[in-house]
């Protein structure tokens, strides 16, 4: 059922949704919040953009064009109408093709800043796909694994470019090993606890395309709900965000 | 100067410090507390042991033999003299040498767990290396450098065994490249903070010599201080450990 949501948590961004499909999660903001965004941050992209949740929080930080790359059409729909809905159709372009060649479409080398929100899971025989078969291409490695989307990264970034992901912690060092391949140097890191106590559910990372990489911070951990169970001071400031 | 600290929060188990050498820090409690310890851990070296608090420690959780290396032959001499003087030098053994090729001695494929707090630092003409030379060999990588330490770990690793390490976070995409590079999967990390809202400034992490590793967990953050400066009750519950 196709609905209309707040993409935060006040009557201004709209997104639309479609709840037989995927609803963008806090993940997708803690990304578009977390990445580097400087004076020199010209062009963006955004793989695997779903119904566009992240090229619409980045409007809130940038005026600079925002492309968005979604290979399953009917999010790419979702995600084109939101704009319109908007009107902010002028900042952000959307691309409804796999991300795997899409430089070949958009531009090899050009580019400051990609973000990726990509598959988390690989996909084998006993993969948990009951599923949609949508649901599936979003979060299992169907039409694209990790190291597609960090090497389209790499062809995509300018030098000193950045790609800002957030993944699953039990595939960190898959991460760091495939970054190192394609002469990405990892930069912040970031975890992401459900609560204090628990075990990390997810990171956030940031690595630059440069060849005198420098080393790596590791950041505050960032905890998603308090002890009552609500959504932290930082989750909700960021939720909150007003444009910059 | 020499003295006698106790080493942990009350009356019990004594190390023998000099003040002009260097005195053992929470870090080395903290991996001594962090190492996976099991019915399976029958034999444990400890790397650059210095005056010898980790194996102390680990006699609070464990009746099996330990063995600590350590080049320094001050350091070595603190270390060996304090089991002396707390009457457990039938549980401990110290050996003085560097530990590139001590599987030499003490045997290769047989031990079921590694511990070390390595040097930290790459050694260039850069390093800030003003103070003694002792100093200087136990911060920096003069003597032996991480890939030396991880190397020579897989050798005295038996397989099925653990290798548990007390680093800085800038080296940790190193860390991971080095592991696979010697057949070692990371199995946890925990990030270890000054207090919370602090950048990371240690990492604990364990890998397993294992062909089919399975998957890395990212344990809940451990964080030294609270907001009054005072260590937290977590660190606190470390420092006061009795006997297992």
């Amino acid at each position: 059922m196709e609905v209309i949501n707040d993409l935060l948590g006040y009557d201004g961004i709209k997104i639309i949704q479609d709840s037989d499909l995927f609803s963008f999660s806090i993940d997708s903001l803690l990304l578009a919040n977390f990445a580097t965004i400087g004076k020199k941050t010209n062009r963006i992209v955004d793989l695997c953009t779903g119904n566009g949740p992240i090229p619409l929080y980045l409007t809130l930080r940038t005026k600079k064009p925002i492309i968005g790359v979604e290979l399953q059409t009917k999010a790419y729909d979702l995600a084109v109408r939101s704009l319109k809905l908007n009107n902010i159709d002028s900042q952000i372009t959307y691309v409804n093709r796999n991300l795997i060649g899409v430089s070949d479409d958009i531009g090899k080398g050009c580019f400051d800043l990609v973000l990726v929100n990509p598959p988390y899971f690989k996909y084998t025989k006993d993969s948990n796909i009951n599923d949609s078969e949508f649901k599936t291409i979003a979060r299992h490695e169907v039409m694209c694994n990790l190291e597609d989307v960090i090497k389209e990264s790499n062809t995509l970034l300018n030098n000193g470019g950045y790609l800002a992901m957030v993944h699953r912690p039990e595939r960190l060092d898959e991460i760091f090993l495939t970054l190192k391949k394609y002469h990405l140097t990892p930069k912040r890191l970031r975890l992401i606890y459900p609560k204090r106590g628990s075990k990390c559910n997810h990171i956030l990372i940031e690595a630059r395309k440069t060849p005198n990489g420098g080393s790596l911070d590791i950041l505050s951990s960032l905890y998603v709900h308090d002890a009552k169970g609500v959504w932290t001071k930082e989750v909700l400031r960021i939720y909150n965000k007003m444009k910059e």
